[in-house]
């Protein structure tokens, strides 16, 4: 190609740094050349690299088949040319109202969720670009602690310049965050010359299953505080926790306290994880913070949501019965999911980090490694996905600190195919138990 | 607020770079605030500052009628979740087939385009910004004719930190573009240290209302080689063209040329315009340069279109009837909708710049002017918007160097509307030659 281009365009073709090249976007190529079908292809591989949520579509649809109206154009003609015509950064506030309003359920009433202060985009992967836009000038760095989801090191890098920091979490305390952890992070920021200008939570945790106690996460509001740092609290599987009480909201943190602080607060949400309508591209920031609202709302014309979605699903969370329903029954499902795959694992003698929240387990395959490196670790991945024809995600592709922890998926698949999952994943173990066991002798 | 913040916060408060304090937008707000109803407020602010297409709504409510099975979830159950799950950021195939076939059918069948080089994007607004992320590193500049979109002040600077060099034309050659103009900006830039980076074109212009003859668009073709630079064809009012004969797209020249120079080549369509989809945000970029192909589908992560719209749409625009029938429909109506205002305004003593597409007309009152300044042109928008009621956008907010120039929509609004409108240009006009007549006594 003749013609120059900018260094984004330049980097593409030469770096990995947008993850497409690393073992979590690989092991996707390898399940798509050779998917599992339990009639076409039994020995294919298994797709739990994947945070989908499946197990609740029956719910949606039985909604929809029940409801043609919300989403059928031909008889409601005239709703179809004002709903095409707007454009309005505001979003619908009718579905402003039902967004906020089903924030407030998932946190069992116990959080306010002002519809004035919801920003719309299209999905989170925008809402935590925009934030880091708005909050970070290139250069400056977001302290995130570790594991974190991978697309992490493009959506929040690749075009605003920033950084990312990572805050180091280990087994001995489960992955917790600790203050010790994020003062490390932060001295090392200082002493590469690095302004932080916020600290980025995921709560619950992708990839850990997790959600964060209250005490941890008031130590972190007083941390930012203390540093004069905004905190991004992304909390996009609040509604996948599986039991309401189990979770808390770093807006309930805020408004115990008085909204003392809170203009340094900004959550993230969408509906792609908790309602698993990822195509549909619903993101959201809400903001306690006025300047931050208003810039997004601005920016957001970068990423809206389309207004026919936003009618649809404005029409069904408002309906507090569905919502209500889906919500509860979806928590039960993750969990009944969540406590099969962790019994089934411990029968092959594989442990997990006791989890609460997600659409994924985080499994500890460490005794397994041939060594306790990175190195070990991708060879063991390697092994699962090629051998074992399971593709599940690398705890080092989250810049885990510790080898040999791996994100398993368990809800964008079916039951019978979980079996078979876990069938394959017996029969690994036990045939490794054997070849040890013949090194041994 | 206490808690420090990045740049684009920063200025967001205390600048009016973001056009929203400029007269374009201010108007939209008098509008808002006093908006024209025939029966409930006959005497309010005609919104003629909005180029949205409002003629041919007809055609899509019958076809929805006719086909309800395109939009409605409650029948098409099995589809549902496969639609809501499917965030590939290529889009659906089906899409971009459609697209492809449609931005073919606009252009006559002179020219073809890759469904395999269609970028899908939240709108055009995302689709403009993406390319100049790709195309030009911050400080870079792309050069713009004038009058131009005053959108593209914010779309492309804000968050890239790229430069707008205005490439000044005028009305002594119906604001054509020249090389000599080109030559003039290019080496404006050259004399500030300044890289060029691009050319963004809008063909049709918006505000003039005309398509760029094939003459110039070979020579700015020739021009963008020759300095090494990119080349952008916003191309978003191609159906709005009154005649397709009357349209000659960037993608003609390139295919007549055997794709030599194509690789600088990059168009950008949308669904807002020609179709009066703004809410549904769908936007396109079209590429002959595959690693800006590439880049630009991992980038639209950011922005991706809602599944559930590109479905109903992939449906609508495979329907060759349909589209057929909507294209030379609508740009029948458009042209008998432009041809009955100029016509109005030229009993009314004003003329305006020969157009022959878009959603508006570029008019000349530049003799009404009390100074030919860009005060003066301000002073007579603002009479036009709190005396006569009408809003319309000054040149001036277009960056047009000529005082006098304004762009009124004639699409947004019913045919007794528009009669409205013109009745009170010709009264203001009437009232306006007797004042003058008695200031010459």
């Amino acid at each position: 190609m003749g013609v120059e281009v900018g260094v984004l365009l330049s980097e593409i073709a030469t770096s990995d740094t947008h993850g497409e090249d690393s073992p979590y976007f690989a092991g996707w190529k390898a399940y798509d050349e050779d998917p599992y079908d339990a009639v076409s292809n039994p020995s294919g591989v298994i797709q739990m690299g994947l945070a989908e949520n499946q197990v609740s579509f029956d719910l949606l649809e039985n909604y929809l088949k029940q409801h043609p109206e919300i989403s059928n154009w031909g008889s409601g003609i005239s709703s179809f040319r004002e709903n095409a015509l707007f454009q309005d950064y505001h979003g619908l506030k009718t579905f402003r109202k039902a967004m906020a309003s089903f924030m407030e359920q998932i946190r069992g009433g116990r959080a306010k969720f002002d519809p004035d202060r919801i920003v719309l985009t299209a999905g989170a992967t925008a809402a935590n670009e925009l934030l880091t836009f708005i909050l970070a000038d290139p250069g400056d760095a977001l302290l995130i602690p570790t594991p974190y989801y991978p697309g992490f090191d493009r959506d929040l890098r690749w075009r605003t310049g920033v950084n990312i920091i990572p805050v180091h979490c280990n087994s001995s305390n489960g992955f917790q965050i600790t203050v010790k952890a994020l003062e490390e992070a932060y001295a090392r920021a200082v002493a590469a010359n690095i302004r932080v200008r916020g600290l980025l939570l995921t709560n619950p945790s992708n990839p850990l299953g997790t959600a964060i106690t209250k005490t941890v996460l008031e130590e972190i509001l007083d941390f930012a505080a203390r540093k004069d740092i905004h905190l991004i609290s992304d909390e996009i599987y609040s509604g996948s926790v599986f039991s309401s009480a189990e979770f808390v909201s770093m807006a309930e943190i805020i408004e115990a306290r008085g909204y003392d602080n809170s203009d340094r607060v900004h959550i993230v949400y969408s509906l792609s994880k908790d309602l698993g309508l990822p195509g549909f591209r619903v993101g959201t920031i809400y903001s306690y913070n006025n300047r931050v609202v208003t810039t997004a709302r601005r920016m957001s014309s970068f990423t809206l949501v389309s207004s026919q979605t936003q009618k649809m699903l404005a029409s069904m969370l408002s309906d507090r019965e569905f919502t209500e329903n889906y919500i509860k029954t979806n928590r039960e499902r993750l969990r009944k999911r969540y406590e099969y795959i962790v019994a089934g694992l411990k029968n092959a003698g594989i442990e997990c980090l006791r989890g609460n929240a997600g659409l994924f387990c985080w499994m500890n395959l460490g005794p397994l490694l041939e060594e306790p490196t990175r190195e070990g670790e991708l060879s063991l991945w390697n092994l699962m996905l090629h051998e074992v024809k399971l593709n599940i995600s690398p705890g080092s592709s989250c810049h885990c600190s510790e080898a040999g922890w791996f994100r398993v998926c368990f809800a964008n698949m079916s039951q019978q195919t979980l079996d078979i999952a876990l069938r394959r994943i017996q029969v690994f173990k036990e045939k490794r138990k054997t070849i040890k066991g013949q090194a041994l002798l």
